[in-house]
């Protein structure tokens, strides 16, 4: 098993990351419960999955079923109405203060069962247990919680630390191929902004990942932990640098929507962080070998990248509504080489564009 | 106009208190809102009383009409459908994580406000400008915002502080007594657990506060702002000693649900805290001579405190049910004299209802 402790101003907890830990985390479990009554909110399509290694654990805390809600997470289901139910079921079973929320799930789980937390009674401590390789290299790390609303992302939400979090990877063995290039995308975006060692590393094993080699996915897990909780550590409420870990997303949210959400985020964010490639090296920050050079990591995945063909219209539309929103600054995170960002930098449209362009032509050349 | 600053983890700001101090606050508010855009959310009722004054006040920060939320503060609308329509408000109107909140309200319009800020886009600045005196002396400060949810008040809700809050005293011209005392109530409380001389203080000044002589109107809202800050600085999630902020209001609370709510929440205070009196003696704390000592106080304000004849059984089937809601332990804050407090202390139902009981003849002996 392997821990990192995140340090965060209102709190300090760590991160463990294992196979089959989860049996052998009771002891920890019991030690931050103190003596707190639980009540676990779990994914319901991962529950049919991992019924019974869950069931075992419920056991084993006693955990009752009726402590346990499950939750049908969708991205509809992100949403105050589902916050009302788990406030409801809290209230009606007389959860009180000295109450600790487990959440089983991907990030939308993580998210809303987060918030609850962030926000019953006052805050109550939870422990996160990510279920997706998403999950745990990215939403369960930095206290980012909330719900969607108005059908805007993420609008109503607070930062709120967990108490711990678990990444149980064996959980990931019923994860379909394109739910582990999400996770790729993040750990990708990680390996440009922080590290040259993570990006060849990943060169070389990236398809050990869709193999399912667990202490591949154990390294990039704890690496991208450790990125991600250092900068998180130094601007939990993302008032500057916190930024840069939007690499690639502003182009990934459009594109998302362009394509009517035919393509996964994970494609998406991949397919942002090398239109972010283009666009550097279209202004000149890196030049061509170097580009190329980056380029490489994406050999053996970017057949896995699937895009319907840009409408340039209204991507463009999606992309300048976002930049209303913003009062018209449309702000990118761009590289000056590896481990080199930087950020809130103004792009002309014409080069977001031809940028794109490329970007779209290099998926395309299989 | 008086300033006190309030220092918690995350922030520190000022408290600003006089009268007629709201339009030379402007320039402070302009110097914290930055760039900021601003919406308002102001309490109905106070807004017919003191329109002009606020209408000016707008236009002199330039903030428009539909910035301007009208919020009609009950219970009943401390609600999570008020803050799906304040969130509405502020998402429909294009305001984002650029936007400075303005309370103008009570305890009820400043909670919601405070957590509808804590919660937009993960949390935006606010500014609380309290319009009464229970709430410039209580809520306000301290960083306890939320809403009511399951007939359960405030289930859901953050602590999370304001950027400044300034109490413009005129405001309470428009008080009804009743509100006043509700005011009362928690300064007498600050006296019990901080200060001797403030107890004195208000032997001697408590009916000024009656004929709205705004000189001893503000030193109490300076004394009790700087006492409660004390308090919440050092423990702002309430862990431990800010629970002696309960001072009387375990016993409140039961009483105002035993009295069908048609005792006020000052009067109810204000007869919790003379029970705890009784209580304090009855258990040894403090001796006979002490006690009508500390009754003194009260001597001025009794006659404001209106009861129904209590009813015995539901008085502690009330607080019995509190006390199984804390699994068994009714927890009480006690005095062993003036400022010198203790809390977590079980006391012995029937001591509570003796008490009570003397209680209740103190304020009936007219």
């Amino acid at each position: 098993m392997r821990e990192i402790r995140v340090s965060t101003l209102l709190n300090n907890y760590p991160v463990r990351i294992g196979k089959e830990i989860l049996i052998e985390s009771i002891d920890f479990i019991e030690s931050i419960r103190e003596s707190r009554r639980m009540f676990a909110i779990v994914d319901e399509k991962f529950s049919e999955l991992h019924g019974e290694v869950l069931r075992a654990f419920f056991k084993r805390l006693k955990i009752k079923n009726d402590e346990v809600l499950k939750f049908y997470a969708t991205e509809r289901n992100k949403s105050v109405k589902s916050l009302e139910l788990i406030y409801e079921s809290l209230n009606n079973k007389g959860f009180g203060r000295d109450t600790m929320v487990l959440s089983f799930g991907g990030g939308i789980t993580g998210d809303v069962a987060g918030f609850a937390a962030a926000t019953y009674m006052r805050g109550i401590p939870y422990v996160n247990f990510p279920t997706t390789l998403l999950a745990a290299v990215d939403s369960s790390i930095g206290g980012k919680t909330g719900v969607n609303f108005n059908n805007v992302k993420n609008l109503i939400g607070a930062f709120y630390q967990p108490q711990a979090v678990i990444v149980e990877t064996s959980f990931f063995t019923t994860l379909p191929a394109e739910e582990l290039l999400c996770g790729l995308g993040e750990v990708i975006k990680y390996a440009f902004l922080f590290s040259e060692k993570l990006l060849r590393y990943l060169e070389e094993n990236i398809q050990g990942v869709f193999a399912l080699q667990f202490p591949i996915i154990e390294y990039l897990v704890e690496k991208s932990v450790e990125f991600k909780s250092e900068i998180v550590a130094k601007d939990e409420k993302e008032k500057g640098l916190r930024k840069i870990l939007n690499l690639g997303h502003t182009i990934a949210h459009a594109l998302e929507i362009e394509q009517e959400h035919k393509i996964k985020h994970g494609a998406a964010v991949i397919f942002g962080i090398v239109a972010i490639l283009f666009i550097s090296e279209e202004i000149g920050l890196i030049n061509t070998q170097t580009l190329s050079n980056y380029l490489l990591i994406f050999e053996n995945i970017k057949s896995r990248v699937k895009l319907r063909k840009i409408k340039y219209d209204k991507f463009l539309f999606l992309l300048l509504k976002d930049k209303k929103n913003r009062r018209g600054k449309i702000k990118f995170v761009l590289l000056k080489q590896v481990a080199k960002p930087i950020f809130d930098v103004d792009v002309n449209d014409s080069v977001i564009i031809n940028s794109v362009k490329k970007t779209e032509e290099y998926f395309n050349a299989k």
